[in-house]
């Protein structure tokens, strides 16, 4: 996914660059810019952590005004929305014609109050959202996901591709953080219910090590299942996945029954009969477990 | 994971078999006995169902009693607990010196009991706990957990491995359960938070199908993240996993208010967050997300 510093479109690779924050993210991603040919200034709110990067080649700004000007294509990576509105909200040199690429995680209405900002100056949003560890910028082992301007996208995908992997999620500058924070939940789904089956086992005396592999074994066995369901979700048209939830809920009790026997919570096991015994009282019965997605949208 | 009906131990591939149950799970059953060779007794409280195995090679037993008689390897596969006390209460004739497998689904409180019973009168138990389809018996697609008598185990594996794949997990007869309950729970754990998760990104307008493809997609990096996070709980050595806690938290409340902002239920994300904010407090704010383990078993 990483491309070379000759791109190939409008957006040339040697195109000036202005990074916002030179935390741990921040610092990638300016050296990564550095490293592929790019003028780039950098500022930091703690001037020192300009050093290294000015080192590599960077040039360091004393103000986020002065750093706006140097460069039109503009990325913004701090810690939290709050120092994102901060620093911009200090900004008096105009953001007319710019691009305004706020790497910075946060929610899908605050990348939405951040392009309307954007606007308002006459300057081009990204909202981006990045997945994946500082030393692999670069790589394709990050992942970056954008929505906002779609034509600041098209001109400027080959400089966001110096990232990682990019993605592009539609005019709507919410939905990178959508993307994000969907993606970011469901990992911690899966982990905290691994967390709580693992002390299911544990207090049966089973090797905790063991079982976690064995456990992985069989997660390997759902990104099929996943892709499944999404389809009959998508068209309303429920099989009868994992089995009818008749058969599925006659199990459900043992399951809630052993736990509560040892301690552990079960208040997604109780959650899930309930939807069981709903969705089988409302005569289907004879449905799977996708079709549950039914009564989640109706509460 | 199949094997062919010679067998090389002293449980000869056509040693007799009985079946009691021919529903969905025991017809299938009795059916690969049939195929590799075994004279194979089978009764049904209805007795109808045994045509179509009687048709395909085996003998028909008008009782329990009757079925248990004809061989010393009796298999039991019902719908659930209930059904297995009421057919093997039955039973009058003798069952010293048989092996009991049981292959019905059920707790381990449950498995432990069988075990007692059919102790006392002298037979060796097994219980089974099957994961698959009835059209997969006899693939590797169907996988059976087994507990309870060793010597029983060994002596019969490749008789067991005729029906799948098949693991030993222990003399304690609860531990088949033990087993299949967790591997059940993590699977409905994974898919209930899967269709919160979907249920999220559909507030938000975004395409449900397509979604679940990329989430299917991140799903199978888990895997060795699991495996990890089983040693570093086993040798409860935590490093920052998922990154540091502090870092961690910091994004949970973002995630929290996005979903109250969308009427989405975020039980397991404020769950995990006071799971965080706890392990920070105690001092632990640099150890990653399966130090969360700690507290639910203190819990
Ligand atoms: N690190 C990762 O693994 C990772 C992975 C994916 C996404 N991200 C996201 O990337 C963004 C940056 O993360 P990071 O790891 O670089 O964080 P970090 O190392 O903690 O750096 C935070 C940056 O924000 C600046 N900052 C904080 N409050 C400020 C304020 N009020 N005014 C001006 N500047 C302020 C800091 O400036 P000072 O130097 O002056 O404190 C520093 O440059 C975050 O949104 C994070 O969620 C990080
Ligand atoms: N089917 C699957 O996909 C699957 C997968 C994994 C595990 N299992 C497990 O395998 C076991 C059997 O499942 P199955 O699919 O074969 O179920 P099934 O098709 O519903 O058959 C149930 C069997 O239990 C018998 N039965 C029920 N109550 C009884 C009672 N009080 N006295 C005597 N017999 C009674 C039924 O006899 P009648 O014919 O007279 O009603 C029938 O033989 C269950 O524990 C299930 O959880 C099934």
């Amino acid at each position: 996914m990483t491309t070379t510093a000759t791109g190939t479109t409008g957006s040339l690779a040697a195109d000036p660059v202005t990074v916002l924050g030179l935390g741990d993210m921040g610092s990638a991603i300016a050296r990564a810019f550095v490293e592929r040919g790019h003028r780039t200034t950098v500022w930091n709110r703690t001037a020192s952590k300009c050093r290294p990067l000015v080192e590599a080649g960077a040039s360091a700004a004393a103000t986020p005004d002065e750093a706006v000007e140097a460069s039109r294509f503009v990325v913004v990576c701090l810690l939290d929305s709050a120092a994102v509105d901060e620093v911009l909200g200090s900004v008096t040199s105009s953001l007319a014609g710019k691009v305004l690429v706020n790497l910075t995680s946060g929610s899908p209405s605050q990348a939405r109050s951040n392009e309307r900002w954007a606007r308002e100056r006459g300057a081009e949003y990204l909202d981006g959202k990045i997945m994946g560890d500082p030393p692999d910028v670069g790589t394709s082992n990050v992942s970056l996901s954008f929505s906002g301007s779609r034509s600041a996208f098209d001109a400027h995908e080959p400089i966001l591709r110096e990232l990682g992997g990019v993605a592009y999620h539609g005019e709507d500058a919410g939905l990178a953080a959508v993307e994000f924070l969907a993606q970011v939940a469901m990992g911690y789904e899966l982990l905290i219910g691994f967390l709580h089956t693992l002390s299911v086992v544990h207090a049966e005396g089973v090797e905790v090590e063991a079982f976690a592999e064995r456990v992985a074994g069989s997660v390997a066995a759902y990104p099929p299942l996943l892709t499944m369901m999404g389809k009959a979700i998508g068209s309303g048209e429920y099989g009868p996945d994992l089995g009818s939830l008749r058969v599925q809920a006659a199990l459900m009790d043992d399951l809630i029954s052993h736990r509560e026997s040892l301690g552990v919570e079960a208040v997604r096991m109780r959650e899930v009969k309930e939807l069981m015994d709903q969705r089988i009282a409302d005569g289907h019965g004879g449905q799977g477990f996708s079709s549950l997605f039914e009564l989640l949208t109706k509460r």
